[in-house]
Formats: C-alpha cells, sequence, structure tokens
C-alpha cells in the first residue's frame, strides 16, 4: 500500500537543472468496534476494564477516565466501586461538558490531566463517559496528545449512543463557529449502555431523537415506522422497558447505530462531500451556536429538517401527506419546527459557510419522500423564505391549538 | 478497503441478552509530493500558484499565504510581486514563528486567519512561507481547520528543508513538553528551494545541518563522508555554490530528504515505535525545551546525539575512531556537544518521559559504526553519566584549545 517515487524529472520548471521530486503513497488502516454492552458498570461485566486495548495488556491496568459531572454525581460511585472490583489502577478526571464549553480549553484540561496521569502512548486508553460533547471533546484530545493516544468511548446520553458515539469525529467550537476545530480520531472501542438513559431527562432524549430521525427520514423508511407508532413511548419510558430491554427499544437503537456506520464506513474522511448524514446539518450549526445555549443540537437538526422538509415538498419530492407525517413524529417527541433565527437573512449567512464546508457547492441533502435523499445545488433565497414562512404559520397554529 | 461487519453475538457479557457489534475496518489513503523547486519565487514559475491542487482548480486561484515575519521582511516584496503577477486573489497572513511562539495560541492566530478569508474545504489550499516552527503551526492550524484543509509547504530554512517540511507532522509545545499536541497532516506539496538558504544566519544553517548528520549517522555513510568533506565549506557558502547547485550542495539536500521519506514511508503514522529517525531524538526534546531559548532544535539533537555515540562506543558499537570522527564532524559543523544540562538528573527525566512516549520500552537508537543503527532498551543511568561526563572533559577541553 506504500509507495516512494523518488524521481528526476526534466518536465517541471528548473532554469535548465535536473531537479528530484518524490511522491510519498501509502494507506492508514483503521480499525474500530461499536457494540452494545448492557451493564456496562457492574463489576462482573470485563468489557470496560479492558476495552481498547487489543490482548490482555498490561496488569493491573492503568487508566485516566475522564467523566462528564453529571455522569460523575449519578454515577461516580458505582464507577469507583467497578474500578475497585476490576483491580484498575485509576484516576478520574471530572470535566463539566456542554456546548459552551466546547472549547480547546476544555481539551487542554484533559490534555493535562493526560500529562499528569503520565500515560502510556498506546496501552492505556482514556475512557471517555459522558455525552457527544464531552467524547468529542476527549477525542480531541487524545487525537493531539501526542499526536493520536487511544481513547473508549461510553455515551451516557442519546445523541453519544446512536451519533456522537459512533463516527470518527472529533471537534471543539471556535469563534461563532461549530465544531470549527477537530480531527477524524475514531475511538478504539465505543461501549454503548442504554441503561444510562434511564437518568436522562426529557428534552435530552427528544435532542438524540433528532439524529435517529435523521436516519430514518434519509434511508429507513421502517425505522421511520417505529419512531411514528414508538417515539413518543419511547422518550417517556427513557428507553427502557423493563429489566431488558425490550425489543422496540433495541431495534431502534441497532437500526440507528447500524444505518449511521453504513454511510460512515466507506467515507470516513468525507472524501465524499456529498453525505446523506449531513441531512439537517446544512443550517443547524448556525442556528445552534446563534441561538447559544437557547437550543440542543437535536433541537437545531430538527428546525433544518423542518425546513428542508418544506422545500422538498414544494419541489414535489415529498408529498403533503409525508410532510404532514414528518412534522407530527417531529411534535410527537416534542421537538421545535420553528425558531426566531429561521428568518431568510439567518439562514442565507448559513448556506453561506456551509457551501465553504462543501468547498464550493450547496450539495444540500433534501428527502425524497420518506427514507430516501436526493442532493440539490441550487435551492433559492426565495424558497428558504418561503418554507421558513411556512413554518412560521404552522409553529403559531401549534401554539395556539396548545394554548386553547 | 472497508468492511462493516454487523454482527450477533452471545461471545459478550450480556445478562443473557443478544448484543449487536459492529467492526469498522477501512484505510485513508494518503499521497503528497516533495520536489526541489528552484526560484519559486520567479513569476516564471508556475508550480507555487498551482501547488496542492489537482489540476487548474479554479480561475483566479484564492490563496491564503501564512508568511513568517522574517521571510516576509526579506521576501514579502518578491512573493507579492509573484502574486500579481499570476493573477492569484491572495491574502498574506504574518505569523512571527520560534520555539517559544510554537503554542496552540499561533494555530489559532492561523484559524482566524482562515475564518477572515473564507477558505473553502479543498480547492484552495493554505501556503506556508517560513521555517519548521512555521510549517509545524500552519500545519496544524490545516488539519484541525473543518477536520483538514489542504496545504502547501515551502520551507525558508534548511532544518525545513531536510526535516519539518518532508514529513508528515504537525505540532506545537504544551506546558514544559516538546510538540505534546499535533496530528499527522503531511502538505499536499512541498517546494524546495535552496536559493532561501543564501539569507539563513550561520547558526540556523548548523542547526539543520544536525537534522542532516542525523541522517547520515544512522543509513547512510557516504553522506556521513560528503558532511565530513564538505560540511563546513556548505554552511560557509550558505548551499549556494553559484548560480546553479552545486553538485555536492544537490547530493547532500538529496540524499538528506531521500533519506528522510524512505524512514517515514512505510511508518507515517509511527505504528512502529523503534524509529530510526528518532536517533536524536530521545534526550534532545527536554533538553531543547529546559533551555529554551538558549538551544535551537537541531542543537539540541547533536547534543543527544554526542551523548548516544559515547554510549555506542562504551557499548562497542562504534569505535573510538569512528566516535573521534562523528565529533569532529559536530565540531567542524559548528555544533554543540555537550552543555550544562547534560547530567544525569535531567537526562533521566528525558528518558522517563521519552519511554512513555515510546510506549514503555527505551527504544532508543544508538549508532553501530558509521550509517547504521540499533534499538536497545536497556540503557542505565550510570552509562549516561559516564557519557555525559566524558562530554563535558571534551567540552572543555575544546574550550581551552580554543582560547589557548
Amino acid at each position: 500500500m506504500t509507495t516512494l517515487a523518488p524521481r528526476s524529472s526534466h518536465g517541471l520548471f528548473t532554469s535548465g537543472e535536473p531537479v528530484r521530486s518524490w511522491i510519498v503513497s501509502t494507506a492508514k488502516p483503521v480499525r474500530y468496534e461499536v457494540g452494545f454492552t448492557p451493564d456496562v458498570l457492574d463489576p462482573r461485566n470485563p468489557a470496560l476494564a479492558g476495552a481498547g486495548v487489543p490482548g490482555d495488556g498490561p496488569a493491573p491496568p492503568r487508566r485516566l477516565l475522564v467523566v462528564e459531572s453529571t455522569v460523575d454525581e449519578l454515577y461516580g460511585d458505582r464507577l469507583r466501586a467497578y474500578g475497585a472490583a476490576r483491580g484498575l489502577d485509576y484516576e478520574i478526571h471530572v470535566l463539566t461538558a456542554h456546548e459552551q464549553l466546547k472549547t480547546m480549553d476544555a481539551v487542554f484540561s484533559v490534555a493535562r490531566a493526560m500529562d499528569r496521569f503520565g500515560i502510556a502512548r498506546r496501552s492505556e486508553p482514556v475512557v471517555a463517559l459522558g455525552g457527544g460533547v464531552l467524547m468529542d471533546v476527549v477525542g480531541l484530545a487524545c487525537s493531539l496528545y501526542r499526536r493520536s493516544t487511544p481513547y473508549v468511548r461510553v455515551p451516557t446520553t442519546l445523541i453519544g449512543l446512536v451519533d456522537a458515539g459512533v463516527g470518527a469525529k472529533t471537534g471543539v467550537n471556535f469563534g461563532p463557529h461549530k465544531n470549527r476545530l477537530g480531527t477524524y480520531h475514531p475511538a478504539a472501542q465505543t461501549l454503548l449502555d442504554p441503561r444510562f438513559l434511564a437518568t436522562l431527562d426529557r428534552r435530552h432524549l427528544s435532542n438524540g431523537m433528532a439524529e435517529i430521525l435523521k436516519i430514518a427520514l434519509i434511508k429507513d423508511r421502517e425505522l421511520f415506522g417505529l419512531l411514528e407508532t414508538h417515539g413518543a413511548r419511547l422518550v417517556g419510558e427513557h428507553f427502557q422497558g423493563g429489566r431488558r430491554l425490550s425489543p422496540v427499544v433495541r431495534e431502534v437503537l441497532g437500526r440507528a447505530v447500524h444505518g449511521m456506520l453504513e454511510e460512515l464506513q466507506g467515507n470516513l474522511w468525507e472524501s465524499e462531500l456529498e453525505r446523506v448524514v449531513d441531512y439537517g446539518h446544512s443550517f443547524s450549526p448556525t442556528l445552534e451556536m446563534r441561538a447559544l445555549p437557547e437550543l440542543l443540537h437535536g433541537e437545531a437538526v430538527c428546525l433544518d429538517m423542518a425546513l428542508t422538509t418544506l422545500i422538498a415538498e414544494r419541489r414535489g419530492l415529498v408529498r403533503p401527506k409525508e410532510r404532514r407525517r414528518i412534522l407530527d413524529v417531529m411534535r410527537g417527541l416534542r421537538l421545535p419546527i420553528w425558531h426566531r433565527l429561521c428568518e431568510p437573512a439567518v439562514l442565507g449567512e448559513a448556506l453561506v459557510d456551509t457551501v465553504r464546508h462543501r468547498d464550493g457547492s450547496q450539495r444540500l441533502p433534501l428527502p425524497a419522500g420518506i427514507g430516501d435523499a436526493v442532493f440539490v445545488d441550487d435551492v433559492t433565497p426565495g424558497e428558504l423564505a418561503d418554507a421558513a414562512g411556512r413554518l412560521k404559520a404552522s409553529h403559531t397554529a401549534d401554539e395556539e391549538a396548545g394554548h386553547a
């Protein structure tokens, strides 16, 4: 997979001299595992203690655990009991993580903890327990530290389980821009334990549902049907369904993760800029950052999906009945369909930045019916204004109905 | 090259439930070009204007140029004349770069310049003109910005030409640690123009010579011979040798770059931690950072090479006559062989950090004769003290001879 081609050439501009040039051509192999691991904090479960290291590794294993502060409040005792029971030589670094703290300063805090711990380069993966922001921050710190240190993700939120914990991206916000600085550095292993959702608040469950709905809309009609039928109940029951995961919970989470991985695996470094998983992520980065801290990530994504659903409807890609079903699922999941920032000037600026991000073209994914997507490059300001206006009217009608 | 393996398994700990897990297995192709390009600022030379973009790209090409402040003083007028003559739509961001400014703040400065420029994601490579520090900083900024933006390197120092401009590493110092945060993100293209060396001061020429000497010692006996015969003259003549590069200049630079690329190309991401190009880089990171700003990078590398040459001699790997030749070449290049920090306590601490960097073992490259290397894992504090003591004595003798 590697070639080094030294060559002498007179083809280049040389002032008449022979010049030498070399082509380095190689490939970086990447392999990572994502798997459901119920009861990850049960001391009988060896998964967490051994995750991210091939073979048994040195004994006793040393681990730096980076734990989101709310997770530490709720699960810190169990985590320490787990560490003691499994004979881990561990330290815990507690970090408060939310969108406004998603900065390089948080990355530096993790890097300093790695310094203090005296982490080895390959055999002592950092373990990240928390939501999407925490995992993105720890992932970036590990990516940068000695130019890459392995890590393990244990997502504790729904958006972490189905989105941030599954892919390869790390990142932090920079200036006014969402995730402007980051890397591709997947965790060696991600352990998905839906038990954590028992303590997640309703709004953050809805937040994660937005990313599940995204996968449903662009590529999984059956998943959409499951959300339509069971979505509100899943949120209400915190994805628990009794001692064992109910079949619906398992099916919804499994389809969401599988759908996401299917899209990422052939395009992990985004060499192809037309990505269906960018659906809901064309206008939302700007909306989310401008509204900070008002909108959660999934809420901003849902606003973007509502907007683009209406654009798709006007283009004949989505039928009125389908548009109604989509908006009804959003409402059932208690996700917003309109926000005061959804107005032509802001949406236009958002599109300018997204066009730069997609190297000069819109490459805008739009739903095609339910469960499929197409890309367009020619959305006009008029279409944005029309869609935003119709959503505002719907939103106002919803509000009035709610108050009636 | 890509497989996604969804699987159901009862092999994991499951509380009796079926669990699902996925393996993502893929590879990231990387290709970059390093080539000599004399007269890179000659308006008739199209190389710089087109570098880093496949095909012609959009016209007129937009480019953000990040230029080290001394380079801007010396070459800014020619660079602006080049941009005008080639019809570039460009902006210049001037950055002062040296080891004490090799921080994330410098990276942020470049990222903000990219924001202001409104850079496109793939088709507008940043062009970095400067020395090793500048290229490492710009490389890291480009690596992080939107999780990777292409860039072009135009090294203007000798260490940039033969080392920092050739590989894949980016990085900045963090806390007391050299290059503790960084990535692997090679420039799409590096243009090597030895003409810049005409204005480089003697000490920085010697600085770059240390990395050439490293390649000679570990793998290129002929290159060592060239340094022995011509090294002092090359420094004295700033690697110019008349209007056309002399055959010796071309041979020395070509061998240094080729040797470096040969070692990097099969191990670009350092999956193998035994790297001969780490020679001179076991103790030097700590020496360089502790002495800041007293020692240049290559000077610290030379101290490390002198030390390990003496360790190798005691082990019978290098003969006394070879040791004398090696130290004589260092002296001829006006590189230091001893420094007050070369004492057992500091060297011991340096080795502790390097062992972490090499994941638990010393993996210490030592010269084997001239032009070959071996790895050892068992260097003792006594060997370090002995070697440092002998070098101190040599250094003192040199000083006295100099003053006599």
